[in-house]
């Protein structure tokens, strides 16, 4: 259990650019640990510099080779870079995510880049509370860059969105067609859209069938690029940071990137009451009253949103 | 705005199988309108006989066309069967969906098929409120099946799968491989596994690698088994629905089904409250220190979840 001093001390470290206690701060920090909150309030103050580039999209999709020629595209140009890889919790997938993961340790040599794995399940309110305090830790420590890279099309995606400035929607040819995407609810999310593996049959055809339906969505200040890229081999990444930095200058000249950031704090504190009371409810669950309710609920005698209410009642008036 | 014994008189037609009413209650609870907590409260007494399947997968893999199919093959029992349909809510894909729906209206001439679609997003807690809520009312109904379709894999689906009895994962040939599956965490939330689109290229592989994948997990009460349909021709249907009782009657046998049914209720019991507390969070967001916290917050000076124990302290000394 590290005290404040010792938490104070390992976060100072880790800002001036120590990775290794930057990996500690955030193990503190995703698992809850005593200082979290400590290390929380030392790094917001010094977040907010960092541009947050999210990948999302189908599993399978090459996101993992994308964000590698991603950071391989950035690093070219000298800057640090952070990456967290948000996975779904999984008895079973522990091993082989991590194995998927070699191609990016590719850049474990190079000091400036740094990768961190997330899980998104299995916490309290699911990746919607982890990883935007990861995040946080990683713009204090001060890489003009965070890469987020998620599994997956849902609800995980569309919170990954709300933490980046721009998100990457990443398909393949294979993948269906735009009411597919549509179905997914990724076209509203994707600032850039990316038909990766373009060199199979079917690209075009992709292409074509996002645009349509991307059309159908009507104007809007930013016409989200189409791109195609094929990532094992290199090709079309240069197009794509590009097209990120492109987007980025967008926002900064309509004044688009800090009524983003307004907004995402905003949901991030919305998040933050949410567990809060979660917290408080738990805490409470003891109590005989809640015990009996609970027991109510479980043979399917009561109502568990009536049940609630009745808690409710119980916790506010404590 | 009904009154109570409007809605009393509706829930009363519902429960005995007028089908529209039945609709309108649905919307009364979906949208929260008034009168919603007492449908609720006459729903859950009522429910607790319908047996639930889950169809969950990524988008394109088919699962309308096999919804259909269980449809069938259900009624050729002779069993009335209600489909909750769960989409994601985007100003893009509403029309796309439901033209992707119109084949289930096939059974639009059938009194014994109700069919209804709820949205995923825009509700408070996404998926996880309204749908427990839906499932409730269609149970009380009296329907004996009850089959709730997804879009998408990630939170929604894992959300979902906690509200089937038997979920039923559909995947195709060209989807990905074993680690894909893993990668998406839907190994440990399917009870069958379907690999349709069997006519295709690569079925084989899809089958064996879920195999290997499936016996990294380990020794379970119940091993899913994998299955080939091609649904799109009624290919392996009637397997299906046997494989789905059979697992039904492997619960039964050994109180697995009650002992699911309690651990669903105490997550509904769960959801309620964290959605009963974040709608007292919002009813008190005008007092003047939430809305000078909230701007603090917003412009990066203050940690959103610092700020929230703060306002948290507000909520439960009122």
């Amino acid at each position: 259990m590290p005290l404040t001093g010792d938490v104070d001390r390992l976060a100072e470290a880790a800002f001036d650019g120590d990775r290794r206690a930057l990996a500690r701060l955030i193990t503190i920090v995703e698992e809850g640990r005593p200082g979290a909150g400590r290390v929380l309030g030392l790094a917001y103050p010094r977040s907010g510099r960092a541009y947050r580039i999210g990948l999302t999209g189908a599993p399978g999709a090459g996101k993992s080779t994308l964000t590698d020629g991603l950071i391989t595209a950035l690093r070219r140009g000298g800057d640090p870079v952070a990456v967290l890889a948000v996975d779904p919790t999984s008895p079973f997938s522990g091993g082989a995510v991590l194995g998927d993961r070699v191609r990016m340790q590719d850049h474990a040599s190079d000091a400036g880049v740094f990768i961190r794995s997330m899980a998104s399940r299995g916490h309290l309110g699911g990746l919607s509370v982890a990883a935007p305090k990861g995040l946080t830790l990683l713009d204090a420590a001060g890489f003009p860059f965070v890469l987020i890279e998620t599994v997956g099309v849902g609800q995980d995606e569309v919170e990954v969105a709300d933490a980046a400035d721009t998100t990457v929607v990443v398909l393949t040819p294979g993948w269906g067609d735009g009411i597919q995407a549509a179905k997914a609810g990724i076209l509203e999310i994707g600032d850039v859209f990316v038909v990766n593996k373009a060199d199979r049959p079917g690209a075009d055809e992709a292409v074509a069938d996002l645009r349509t339906m991307l059309a159908m969505g009507g104007e809007r200040p930013w016409a989200p690029p189409i791109l195609t890229t094929v990532a094992s081999r290199g090709a079309g990444l240069a197009e794509l940071l590009d097209t990120v930095l492109a987007h980025r200058a967008h926002l900064e000249a309509g004044g688009g990137l800090e009524e983003g950031r307004r907004a995402r704090r905003r949901g991030e504190l919305r998040t933050a009451l949410a567990s809060a009371y979660a917290r408080r409810a738990a805490a409470d669950s003891g109590a005989p009253e809640h015990r009996r309710l609970v027991a109510l609920v479980e043979q399917g005698q009561l109502d568990p949103w009536a049940a609630a209410e009745r808690l409710l009642g119980e916790v506010a008036s404590t």
